[in-house]
């Protein structure tokens, strides 16, 4: 198949699937997600996927659609049916389907499903950034379906001719809207510490797992604008973006200055998607 | 019908009713809504109603579904298909439909209307209340799909054998899971003052409007947990609560001291009430 859509046990092209209106998505965005690439139809970091979807929902007190195992067999039954070998793989769990009320649902979480043909992101660019007041809620640690804050500031990106918007409260950097934020500054990583602020990014946790192996040292803790602004080097990780350098930040040249140590996390991360989804 | 759901133009029972998978409602939250009783299948309040749906869409950038005069019509279309005359009349917009991606999508607007038979509120009862941080994100003016925060507070309060949850930022009080609260101290109505941290209630303006009719004075502005606690009255407004006294609040005795001046409010607010909704 071109795609797949997935939603509780039936399947379709995404374009051509529908859920009911009923759904708790539709009217209060009351579900999580998760999502990553598949390269030659091995999706990649699976368990630190699965581990953060079923934290999700166990956050949101969201009784999960399905064991482990089942959902990962589901998941690859869905990837093996798209032609293409390198895909997007989404996944989101609903608390149940109803009547509008606030009040939790007796009755089953619903598991939606997709998988599209998506290129890797091309590692030798690097983007331009806005900022902007980091207006969410404080439970950015789910990775919730309530994403309008998000939605909003990536369409200001694109309107500014960027790829990615910083958030910030008050003058303390949080992350990206839909990736995280790191900085290279002498010779150190440094990364918003996990708290209710920030996604706990599979992806920034591979690279802090990459510095300790290469030596870099890490901190994670709070830093500011003026931080950013003057940072060897600002990275914009996540599991699409994987680990993007920046170049501009408000219409302002940043970053370039330690060019070795982006390398150095760039081949060490694109070697772990590689060996982790060679074909055996 | 006994009950009707609304899709771009397709109805049918709320239960039956599908949406594409690809309404970015499903995965974004991404659109906005407004709700109110219709009482003999006259819709209570509607030019406020309306007036507030196409502030949301303004805010959030989210075309408009259709012209006003041209909703209007299709909401009483599916009010007038339902047999029993009072009901619940809910309808969003959502910024289209795609596949996922946080940038605006080309295309139209999805449209979606229920209505359902619901009582009114029994306004001989009181409140129990609980009362939490406000978690919620900066955008409260709004009346979004982003709500986890207001699912999570409502079953708190179900929980607690209590029927709202009153929201505090620190130490300031702001509103209810899903509606405005004020209070009456020493003959004055105090509630919040519009800003991104309320929702600006119709049933709220209503009461201030009334308010200022019957002489008694407004103050909106900020107002604490202990203003709360040492109140005379504590008042849940919105549409599905009217005007509804507190007796309760975190497991003690609130309220309850100045029951003629809720008597004035609720009797003045179903006159209003009855009077636009009785059949000519």
């Amino acid at each position: 198949m071109e795609n797949i859509g997935y939603y509780n046990g039936k399947t379709g092209l995404i374009e051509e699937m529908t859920i009911p209106m009923g759904d708790r998505s539709v009217y209060f965005g009351d579900g999580v997600y998760d999502a990553t690439y598949s390269v030659n139809h091995i999706i990649f970091a699976i368990e630190d996927h699965l581990d953060r979807f079923y934290n999700s929902c166990r956050l949101l007190e969201i009784p999960a659609p399905m064991e482990r195992e089942e959902l990962k067999k589901t998941l690859y039954d869905c990837v093996k049916q798209v032609d293409d070998p390198d895909q997007f793989v989404y996944w989101q769990c609903t608390r149940g389907t109803g009547i509008r009320n606030h009040i939790f649902p007796e009755g089953k979480s619903n598991l939606l499903i997709y998988c599209l043909p998506c290129p890797m992101k091309d590692l030798s660019q690097r983007y331009k950034l806005i900022s902007m007041e980091d207006t969410r809620f404080y439970h950015c640690n789910v990775k919730t379906l309530n994403l309008i804050p998000s939605v909003l500031a990536s369409q200001r990106a694109k309107e500014a001719g960027c790829q990615e918007t910083v958030f910030h409260r008050g003058d303390l950097v949080t992350e990206c809207a839909h990736s995280n934020v790191s900085i290279i500054k002498d010779g150190k990583f440094i990364t918003h510490q996990l708290d209710n602020l920030v996604l706990p990014g599979i992806t920034r946790k591979h690279l802090i797992e990459i510095c300790k192996e290469k030596g870099i040292p890490v901190e994670e803790r709070d830093y500011t604008m003026d931080d950013l602004r003057a940072a060897d080097e600002i990275i914009v990780s996540s599991s699409g973006a994987l680990c993007m350098p920046a170049c501009e930040l408000d219409g302002k040249p940043v970053g370039g200055k330690a060019p070795e140590i982006i390398k150095i996390l760039q081949d060490a991360y694109l070697e772990r998607l590689h060996k982790e989804t060679a074909v055996k």
